[in-house]
C-alpha cells in the first residue's frame, strides 16, 4: 500500500501539510494586484531568515542554479575567484566559476575538514586581485560546516574581497547573521531547512555587491538570472520574468511558519537533533565523516560500518521502515550515508530513524543490542 | 468572497484541477526508484507533444529561463545569430544572445507582422557564417503568429545554420512538429497551452543540435542550464540538479492530458476558440493588432477602442466579472488588451470572456448592442 515515506535526506526534506496546501491556491496573474502582496511579504520574511537589512530575492530555479545566479552576477571572464574546495558541492561552484570565464585561485581542503581563517588569509595575502571568494558554509557530501564563517568573512573584507556563502543544506538550520557575518551575497534552496518543496533558489545581496554587479554589468553573461533586472523588478513588486507561483505560494507559507517559530529557536531545535543523532550513532559505535569541531547539525555524514555497504542499510530502512536516507557522493559514493537533520525536524523524525538503524544494523548481522541508540536520544531531548 | 479567478492571461493560464491536485503528491528523493518512472513518463511523452525523435527534456526555470538555456548552450562569444525582432519577446531573445557574447545579424519586423521566408533566405544569403537563427514562432506581445515557419526552417536549414524556435505561448495549442518542421532546438514553458502552473521550461535538441554544443562545449557559459549534464543524468533517469519536483508531478498529469484528448484534437479546439473570439470581436467593431494572415491562436491581441483605455477594461472584467485579461507591453502599453486563448479553453471561457467584454464596453459607454459577440461566438462552436 502507498505510504507517505519519511524523507530524511539531505534535501528535499518532509514539507508540513499547511506549505503543501499553500500549492493550492489557484493560479494568479503575476502582473496583477493579488501578486503585490504575496510578493511584499515573501521578500520581508526573506530579510528575516537572511537576518539582513539588504535585498533577498527568490529565483525560480533550484539551489545549483541560485549558485549559478551567484556566479554569473559577479563572475565575468578572466576575474580572479577564491574557491576552497572540500566537497562535491564547492567543486560545482569551482566548475561553475569557470564556466564563467573565471580564474579558479584554488585552496584544496581535506574533505573531512573546512577550510580555516589562517589559509584564507595566507592565501588572500599572496594572491592579490581576488574579487570574490566562494565559500560552501555546509558541504552537503560530507556533513562538514565551517565553524570559522564569521571570522572568514572579516578576512576576506579586509583584503577587499566579496564575500559570497553557499548556504544552501544550511540556512534557517544554523546560525547565519548575513549582515553580522559580512556576507555580500548569500544563496540557499527553498528544499532544505525552510521545509519547502525543491524549485526555489533565495539569494541576497548587499550594497558591495550591487556596487560590483552595477560596475561589471555589461561583461555578464546572464539575463534570466540577471540580479539587476530582479532588483528593478522588484521595486515595482514584480519578479521579471513568470515566477514559479505553486512555489512562491509555498515559500510564503514556510516562511511564515518560520516566523511563527522564530529562528532562535529554530536553530536550537536543529542542534539538539543534531546532537542526538551524533550521541546515538557513536553509541551505537558507528563513526562520523566530518572532525568533530566542523561537524553539521544538517546533514549527519555517517561512515559505513565495517563489511556493511550503505546501499543495503539505505534500501532496507526505505523497505522495512520506509524511511529514506542518501547515499555518499562523489569520491564518497559507497562509503556512507547521509542522513538529512532539516526542516521539521524533531525528536519524533530522530527517534524513528535511530529505531530503524538499529533494527537494520541488526538484521544486517551488525553486533549492536537494541535501544542503545534510543537510550541516547532519550537522553538528549528529556536531559 | 474570495472567489477563483477565470485567468484569460497570455498565461499563466487556468489549471485543471487533476493537475493542481497532482502537486500535492508527496515529496521523493529525486535519486531513488520514485523518481525513475515519473521521469521516464515525461520524457516520453514530451517526444509526443513536440512531435519529436530527438531528446526532449524539462528544466526548473520559467520560459526566458528555456530560452537562456537553448542561447547559453547554443551561442558562443562572437558566434553571429541572426535574430528577427517583432516583439517584446523576440527583442528578449536578442538582448539574451548579446549577454552571451553573440553578434546578432539583426533583421528588424514591423510588429504586426512576421519575417517571411523571403526576408529570411536574403539575409541568410548575404550574411555568411550563422551559426543559428531564433525566431520567436508566437509573439505574445503581439498576437503574431509566423505562419511561414515550416518554409522558414527549411530555409535555415539550407543554409546550414540551426533552427531554434521560441515557442513558449503556442506549442500545444497550434502546428509545430518539431521534426517535420526541422527544428533544432524548441522551448515552451508549462503555464501556457499545457495547462500547467508555472515553473517549468521544456526543450528540444535535435542531433545536429548536439553535434554543435559538444562541439563548443567548452565555449559556452553555462553549468545549472548545461543539456549535456541534462542528457547525461537523463540516461540515468535523473536530473543533474534537484528537479522542482511539485512542477514535474504537475507536468506528468497535464502531459497524460495532452494524450488523452490526443494533440490534434487539442490544437483544433484551439483554433475554433480562437475563431470565436476574433469573429465575435470585429462584430463588436473592435480591431485586433496582427495582420489576419499571420494572427495567432493563442494570444488575442485587441486594439483599445478608441476613448477607451485598456487598463478600464481590464479593470472592470476583473471586478466586477472575475475574469483576468492581460494589457499591452512594450511600446504597446496602453494600446491595446491581451486574451489567453490557451489551455483548458473551450466554448464556455470564450462566451464567458466575450460576455463580460461586451457588458463592460456597454458600462464603459462604447456603442454596442448586447449579444453581438455572442451571437457570433454561436456560430462558431454550433454550425
Amino acid at each position: 500500500m502507498e505510504r507517505q515515506q519519511l524523507l530524511m535526506l539531505p534535501g528535499p526534506t518532509n514539507v508540513p501539510p499547511r506549505v503543501m496546501r499553500a500549492m493550492m491556491r489557484p493560479t494568479i496573474n503575476h502582473r496583477g494586484p493579488e501578486f503585490e502582496k504575496l510578493y511584499e511579504d515573501i521578500l520581508e520574511n526573506l530579510k528575516y531568515a537572511f537576518q539582513t537589512h539588504g535585498d533577498v530575492f527568490p529565483i525560480s530555479a533550484s539551489g545549483t542554479g541560485g549558485v549559478e545566479c551567484a556566479v554569473g552576477n559577479l563572475v565575468c571572464p578572466d576575474d580572479r575567484i577564491l574557491v576552497p574546495v572540500h566537497g562535491v558541492f564547492s567543486q560545482r561552484v569551482k566548475e561553475t566559476v569557470e564556466a564563467f570565464g573565471g580564474k579558479v585561485v584554488q585552496l584544496p581542503v581535506d574533505w573531512t575538514t573546512a577550510p580555516s581563517v589562517e589559509q584564507i588569509d595566507e592565501v588572500m595575502e599572496k594572491e592579490k586581485d581576488i574579487k570574490a571568494s566562494i565559500l560552501v558554509y555546509n558541504e552537503t557530501s560530507t556533513g562538514v560546516t565551517v565553524r570559522d564563517l564569521r571570522r572568514i568573512g572579516e578576512v576576506v573584507k579586509r583584503h577587499g574581497s566579496l564575500f559570497v556563502v553557499d548556504a544552501i543544506s544550511i540556512l534557517g538550520g544554523d546560525e547565519l547573521p548575513v549582515d553580522d557575518w559580512h556576507v555580500d551575497v548569500c544563496i540557499t534552496g527553498s528544499q532544505k531547512c525552510l521545509a519547502c518543496p525543491p524549485g526555489l533558489a533565495l539569494i541576497s545581496v548587499s550594497e558591495d555587491g550591487w556596487r560590483t554587479i552595477t560596475r561589471d554589468k555589461d561583461r555578464r553573461h546572464v539575463y534570466y538570472l540577471d540580479l539587476l533586472k530582479t532588483k528593478d523588478s522588484a521595486s515595482k513588486k514584480e519578479t521579471p520574468f513568470t515566477p514559479s507561483l505553486p512555489l512562491y505560494f509555498a515559500l510564503d507559507e514556510a516562511l511564515k511558519i518560520l516566523r511563527e517559530e522564530g529562528l532562535e529557536n529554530r536553530i536550537a531545535r536543529h542542534k539538539k537533533c543534531a546532537n542526538a543523532f551524533y550521541d546515538a550513532l557513536h553509541a551505537l559505535g558507528l563513526s562520523t565523516y566530518p572532525e568533530e569541531v566542523n561537524r553539521s547539525n544538517t546533514v549527519i555524514a555517517t561512515n559505513n560500518p565495517k563489511g556493511i555497504e550503505d546501499r543495503a542499510i539505505r534500501d532496507s530502512m526505505r523497505q522495512k521502515h520506509n524511511i529514506v536516507v542518501g547515499g555518499g557522493m562523489g569520491k564518497l559514493r559507497g562509503a556512507m550515508f547521509r542522513i538529512g537533520c532539516m526542516g521539521i525536524i524533531s525528536e519524533a523524525e530522530v527517534t524513528a530513524t535511530v529505531a530503524a538503524l538499529e533494527l537494520t544494523l541488526y538484521d544486517l548481522g551488525y553486533p549492536v543490542t537494541l535501544g542503545t541508540g534510543l537510550k541516547k536520544t532519550r537522553e538528549v531531548f528529556h536531559a
